[in-house]
């Protein structure tokens, strides 16, 4: 096959049934090659494609999905308001040498008559899941449908949504899906903020703000490394920093379990902080391990 | 591979681990076999054994499970009391030459911390749905998991669960499972009464009134041939019949589309009847087609 430019470089396919995925997919699978996921909603960053270049090393063939799943806004508002240029973001990952990409309709996720939910009951319940009612039951749900369509070797989630990332390992566990799952880590812009496409609506003073988030966490760790245990000390010392903003409006700030996401009385190395902090009425979330 | 005979025909592998079960079935997929699947509780009977009979038409390799899934029970005495003997069960499973036997312990299907359920949910709601709260939601996670311990090209449903049988073909096209699913036709006694495990608690007397049912069904059916479209006609036939009981108690009697299960004012060619009266106590379930 040839590429655009006339290369030898086979170029990225695109499909958006099911049944060309399929196709396009099954004799790579039939010739034994490791099929590798990365689940995409698109407006994509640097975060994700730091996913795909990490999962290369992991499979033979690499496939993205694009798609904007309507059942995980909890807010209609915010789905209508989500800004996705498929063409931009094909061209990046074209430019990653991405091999495969899904970029289905919704009536194709959602067809007639659609009735079927899955939901990871306790690890959906704090954080982002009792301030976003229904988020990670649309995630659960929408992943499960995408790894179906693609039956991947291999997935790659980002810790950013660390408790999404959680909730993917443990409902891989339960259904017994035949999938490995790898932790892409965190990537930060230069001057510390997460990579996040809700970065794009701060505004100047309020990205200066955004700053003090990841300040926090890394104050945090340092402490952590110098001897602090006390989850309550931790959290305090994430508090003070967000605490030099304008406006200062944290959502949570806790201290869990790296596995089960439960809170912790004292930190360890197997421990996570996750924050989420307003900004100009954007939502930032961010987590560092200790 | 020698049978226990000596033979050169291979014997029943039986599997309790979901590893043990992809390393018997991984090269036979890789080798481009086809992969049939029978669920069942065990406690077989001609039933079962017909629907692993039509399978072999659709397959190369055919995997049946006996798993007693505690999750369905609405009440847990049912699940205590529910008698399987596996050595008996197998043995039946042996003789129609199935490959692989999947009996896998509670433990390995829902291993320590499971919390993820899968709903179906406009098609769990009424008849079996409404009568047992949480058994169609444990259906439907049960065969998700088995679905995906198998990975099977097809698998096969009685009709006799007429309305598990539709939960699974919906849940399979939401899901995006790469899986045909058949409908195994019902079984019935000589005398007509619908084979079930259930049917070994019925008294002598009992089995005699049971009969009513599939009579009902029968008449009914007949009735339809001979032009009668009125639902509620068809469905008083049924009625009439289950009446002539000592003790007639009906859960319900119902006339529904075949696809959806919704009730129908009109009988047309794909309607169903669907019955559960009680009898000695036990709840026995029948359905016909039109």
């Amino acid at each position: 096959m040839q590429g655009k430019a006339g290369t030898q470089e086979k170029d990225m396919q695109i499909c958006q049934t099911v049944s060309q995925l399929r196709a396009v997919l099954a004799p790579l699978r039939a010739a034994g090659k490791r099929i590798g996921f990365v689940p995409t909603m698109g407006a994509l960053h640097e975060g994700h494609i730091s996913l795909a270049r990490t999962l290369r090393e992991h499979c033979d063939v690499r496939v993205c999905s694009i798609f904007v799943n309507p059942t995980q806004f909890n807010d209609p508002k915010d789905y209508q308001a989500y800004q996705v240029n498929l063409e931009r973001d094909s061209e990046m990952l074209r430019a990653q040498g991405v091999d495969v990409l899904f970029s289905p309709t919704v009536e194709q996720i959602y067809p007639p008559g659609f009735q079927t939910i899955v939901r990871v009951t306790e690890i959906s319940k704090p954080f982002e899941g009792a301030l976003r009612p229904g988020h990670f039951e649309g995630v659960a749900t929408v992943v499960t449908i995408l790894f179906n369509a693609v039956s991947p070797h291999v997935a790659i989630f980002g810790e950013k949504d660390f408790q999404q990332l959680c909730l993917i390992e443990r409902m891989v566990q339960d259904l017994a899906l035949d999938i490995r799952i790898i932790r892409g880590a965190l990537v930060r812009d230069s001057d510390g903020l997460a990579l996040s496409s809700r970065n794009a609506r701060l505004s100047a003073a309020g990205r200066e703000d955004a700053l003090y988030i990841s300040r926090g966490l890394f104050a945090a760790k340092e402490a952590f490394i110098s001897g602090e245990r006390s989850s309550e000390a931790l959290e305090q010392i994430v508090r003070s920093y967000i605490e030099k903003m304008k406006d200062p409006q944290v959502d949570y700030i806790a201290l869990v379990d790296e596995k089960n996401l439960k809170r912790v009385a004292t930190a360890q190395a197997d421990t996570r902080i996750l924050v989420v902090a307003r900004v100009d009425g954007v939502r930032l979330l961010d987590n560092i391990g200790l």
